[in-house]
């Protein structure tokens, strides 16, 4: 890691933590929530919309981009920041864990793996090294080490895919060959207390910018899913950024963040934009399309300040909904997307203030 | 009409006219082109995004929205401009066209038409009083008159469905209340020029606030659409706005501004949005979705300012639609509304120097 990389923890409070991570384009503010693009877009918005909602960190993932429009398009187009007009950081998942949800006839062995585009059954092999140079060639500032990640029940399963974890981060530092990226290792261990123990630990010997904890919010509890965050966390360098993929809803992030998390990324806000539902701050939903919300003038959420509930009617956006208008789903993921940017950004607050704990209370009665 | 509607005719080149419309959301500068939302919403597309492309004029249609979310509703939530949250004036189209194109067995007769709904089959009637009805409900700035609007080829036909929509006109004045609202009368005829010449003296003499030509652009060649409007034009008014419906491209904007037609407009630019597809200024079309655009770094129009083009390269806009991302909609439909206000603009500033033809011979070699 070169000097273009920092992480500064500002405050504690209890265990949630409030900090700043230096990239080559820019600093991001934790915890934070990533929007994800997948394909270099978050789905039905602009990055002007996003840069209005505040967000600092945009997600995007190797397995889609490889396979289309290609890793060398991008990179020949000046890479993704300039590909998709984001100036500010950019995080890629590496396609560890859309080779195996996503991947047709997927075979593993111990040196990678080999499978079938879900787009046209073409054949492709991804290993720790090809999972590095895609990511080279897309150019975001937080790259990510290809994993193995397993589903959460079966024990012999998951320890062979933590040690090939572990063997492949070793095998990803050493293919690394660019200075301006930061590589996070991931830890694995499904929903077994010793294998995150033991990931926990080898993950943080390597003295990586940053620390994933996968395969978590994979059909595992939340009981589970937080209990394992106990394990895992207090084996965690405090210097270091901590990424919980694929987490969450309002619910969690709070969770999480009490449990010493600092990154999130899910696709449930926009998933749900364009599923005709929106999530309050509480967490609780509102289905959009019902009856009663035909004549309702207020807007989804009397205290949010996102573009759509300064602007709209429930009326109008159910009225969108019922006759199918795209600029539902844009209006929706807006103000998902913003209640999670602004949750994180609340407890941000809080946690410098050393007030995390009355906001927790404050939130849930809320 | 009330002391709400001024139009000033601000400049004349040949028959080229730039004008300015006041009404009670603000003026529209003539020559202008109309975004159309048919369900109180272009789509895809903000009213951010509206304003920055410094749309003026907004189109909605009284069929569809009386159908869904019913006019009623609109009413309840403050009028369309409340309801869409568009601050500028808005247009609503009659839903004369629409009975006809999209209502299931209508039948018309002198006093109205009976139809069953395109959505679910159920039975309606509107008259020329219902049309304004629900016109004021929704509360546009503009409203329309009811209109009959037959296919262009049939003398008899079209002379009858003419004499009803002069009919229709004088019921809708007589059912017309609002003050703040400004009918305008469609003049009809097909492509028949004794007829044309008939209705456009009729439609002129009854002293509206501005005068649309409706029954154009609906399967008659271009040439025969131009010489309607040879025979229209001189009759008309030139104190009043000359809105010639559901046109167009960018040669055709070109070549009925220089027509003396000072409105305009069509759902063309956001449904080819929708399909991949925009054009250039000079009416030429990209088909976005072609091999060699892949690596194509440019943007659309290097000459063009819209925020697609200021920001995303061919590559990536193509990128966009192979994957099928629904951003590419937004981003497209971005582009073709800012070419055609551009255009309009453009045109507006060459009459207002005295330098049309020069602005249309420039244009034309472009």
């Amino acid at each position: 890691m070169s000097d273009d990389f920092t992480f500064t923890l500002e405050a504690k409070d209890g265990r949630a933590r409030a900090g700043r991570f230096t990239t080559p384009h820019g600093e991001v503010l934790t915890p934070v929530f990533m929007p994800v693009g997948t394909t270099a877009t978050v789905k039905a918005i602009t990055p002007a919309q996003l840069e209005e909602m505040d967000a600092s960190l945009v997600l995007a993932n190797a397995y889609h981009l490889y396979l289309r429009p290609g890793d060398e398009v991008v990179a020949e187009m000046g890479g993704l920041h300039e590909f998709m007009n984001w100036p500010k950081p950019v995080l890629t998942d590496s396609g560890g864990y859309q080779v195996f949800s996503l991947g047709k006839n997927s075979e593993i062995d111990d040196d990678g793996v080999t499978f079938k585009s879900h787009i046209d059954g073409s054949t492709h092999r991804f290993t720790p090294e090809k999972a590095i140079e895609i990511q080279e060639s897309l150019g975001g500032d937080i790259i990510m080490a290809f994993d193995e990640c397993t589903e959460p029940y079966d024990r012999a399963n998951a320890e062979q895919a933590m040690q090939r974890t572990h063997a492949w981060l070793e095998r990803c530092i050493e293919a690394k060959k660019r200075d301006d990226q930061a590589l996070f290792g991931i830890v694995q261990g499904a929903v077994f207390p010793e294998l995150r123990e033991q990931s926990a630990k080898f993950v943080s010997s390597l003295d990586l910018p940053g620390i994933a904890i996968g395969g978590l919010s994979v059909g595992e509890t939340r009981e589970e899913m937080l209990s394992m965050l106990d394990v895992i966390e207090p084996i965690l360098p405090e210097d270091k950024p901590r990424y919980l993929m694929g987490v969450g809803t309002p619910e969690d992030l709070v969770n999480c963040v009490r449990r010493g998390m600092d990154m999130f990324d899910c696709v449930l806000p926009t998933r749900m934009g364009r599923n005709n539902a929106v999530f309050l701050r509480d967490g609780s939903r509102l289905p959009l399309k019902n009856a009663p919300f035909a004549r309702d003038p207020s807007p989804i959420d009397k205290e949010c300040t996102c573009y759509t509930c300064r602007n709209f009617s429930r009326a109008y956006l159910r009225h969108l909904v019922v006759v199918k208008e795209m600029l539902s789903a844009t209006l929706l993921s807006i103000h998902n997307l913003h209640t999670l940017i602004q949750l994180t950004k609340d407890m941000r607050e809080a946690i410098l203030a050393g007030e995390f704990e009355e906001f927790v209370t404050s939130w849930e009665k809320h």
